[in-house]
């Protein structure tokens, strides 16, 4: 094992990397790159210069730049780690100080919105080395001083190359995330957005209603007060951050609104056996959930990308 | 602490503990009750004999019973731990058999329907003496093999005493939680049954439609093998057992399918505001769970019963 990843380190070291966004995804990539000894420099840059700083005094990165355009100049990787709704934006500042041959990657949650942001931005010969990415790797906490070098270790990462984008650059992108610990998932945009409506988006907007409804009830404090393991676990995610959330829901909102409709017919099923009071039938279709849900486990059913 | 502790154990101490239903709950009862040396000799009995001689080997019970008749007569408080459907038949099983005075309780989820078997079952004084209890806890795994005697060391314990249920029950009912561990909150069964609804049978009944929703759409095993933390544990409970969340949906139906449609109402708002692209709308929606959820903590909020 560490004489494939040597090997690989071998083959994607890289002299430059410029980082858009010193925040907690994007810090752990530079110090996850740096452990790996894959990137020689590190510049980078964020919305608010005093994070930069930060992130330069942490030893995150080794150099602040002044603009996203100054942090990408001369690299021959760069590493989008924006909010979603601030990619075109960023795709457009740096896209013609971009060197050539230099591989792009952005970070995002979602797929679609982004691809269709760089069609727009990018030019056709900057298009072909941009590889969407979306690690399977987050914390409660948000910010640069919680970024480690480990926290994409064993986690997933999907990759959603464009039709125009080059496969050497998808290689050189896997090569990457396999160096830094990942395992690596290609899909396409569309159907990136499809499963992560399904399992990530969804589960958040549930959780989100479900919070809001027990709080517009009488006795919905009282009740809070005698909640246990379950509801710990079911509304975690509905502690979130609402900033980033809001982004995600509106940039896959078709999909997430057909999966909350899927969702709503099969609650509606559940709620009509209830209320007919048919027991066997009503235990078939939460055995059915515990049989699609007990064997499952974090990360054992990554699909096979070879 | 350990003073008070002492100080209860000598005022609920119990010759003779009857136990009918070996399984993790009753099991860990035993456990904890012997822990605590609160019991001098536990008579246990279960559906099956095989685990009544299981629970024998063990040493969670001192003696097999050959009914639940046997098992209560001559006890001094009687825990009574089986599937809550199984309740009624089970009190009008030992009715006869128990002892003036001997403390009766049940551990089931719900309560209503405990408490309206118990009416239709107990004659007043054996109803005077029956304090329902809801221990909240609980294992991914069933059976008296997983029993321990610290299962409800901090944990929360709901009684739902009756009108007539004396309160000189009450109080035994609570010291005897108290002393083998457990935190002690009295609600009326209606609030019990009300507030579970909200936070636990209602998160089960959307983590099983969750499942079957995803399960029921092409791509759904596409979209588990790259689920995350955040299904991970927004789904955990859809992994459990089918026959004991029948009951529990069936029993509590009326309250179940009222909280049911408060969540969907909450849901449809958050959909439409999707829909409309209402960013600043969506994102306050999502902060307003956010800031109810963020702060709360398992068992942190105990309202006090004294």
């Amino acid at each position: 094992m560490s004489a494939v990843l040597r090997s690989e380190e071998d083959t994607v070291g890289f002299e430059r990397l410029g980082l858009i966004g010193c925040g907690l995804i994007g810090g752990s990539f530079a110090l996850a790159m740096r452990r790996a000894k894959l990137a020689r420099h590190i510049v980078g840059c964020s919305a608010s210069s005093v994070v930069t700083e930060r992130a330069r005094t942490l030893g995150v990165i080794d150099e602040a730049a002044a603009s996203a355009a100054d942090a990408v100049a001369g690299c021959d990787i760069v590493l989008v780690a924006v909010p979603v709704a601030a990619t075109e934006s960023t795709l457009l500042a740096i896209e013609k100080h971009l060197a050539a041959g230099a591989l792009v990657m952005d970070v995002g949650s979602t797929k679609g919105d982004v691809v269709a942001a760089a069609r727009r931005v990018l030019p056709p010969p900057r298009l072909a080395d941009f590889v969407p990415a979306h690690p399977i790797a987050g914390k409660e906490v948000a910010g640069v001083e919680h970024a480690e070098a480990s926290l994409f270790d064993g986690r997933q990462v999907v990759l959603t190359p464009l039709d125009v984008t080059a496969p050497a650059s998808v290689r050189r992108a896997t090569d990457v995330w396999r160096a830094i610990g990942s395992r690596v998932v290609t899909m396409t945009p569309c159907a990136h957005d499809s499963a992560f409506a399904a399992v990530s988006h969804l589960p958040h907007l549930l959780a989100f209603a479900f919070v809001n409804g027990l709080a517009a009830q009488p006795g919905g404090a009282e009740a809070l007060a005698v909640a246990g393991p379950g509801f710990r676990d079911f509304s975690r995610i509905a502690a979130s951050n609402p900033a980033i959330w809001r982004d995600i829901l509106l940039a896959n909102r078709m999909q997430v609104l057909a999966h909350a409709q899927a969702f709503r017919a099969a609650l509606l099923d559940l709620e009509m056996l209830i209320a007919s009071g048919d027991g066997p039938a009503l235990e078939s279709a939460i055995a059915a959930a515990r049989d699609i849900r007990a064997p499952w486990r974090l990360g054992a059913n990554t699909p096979s990308t070879d």
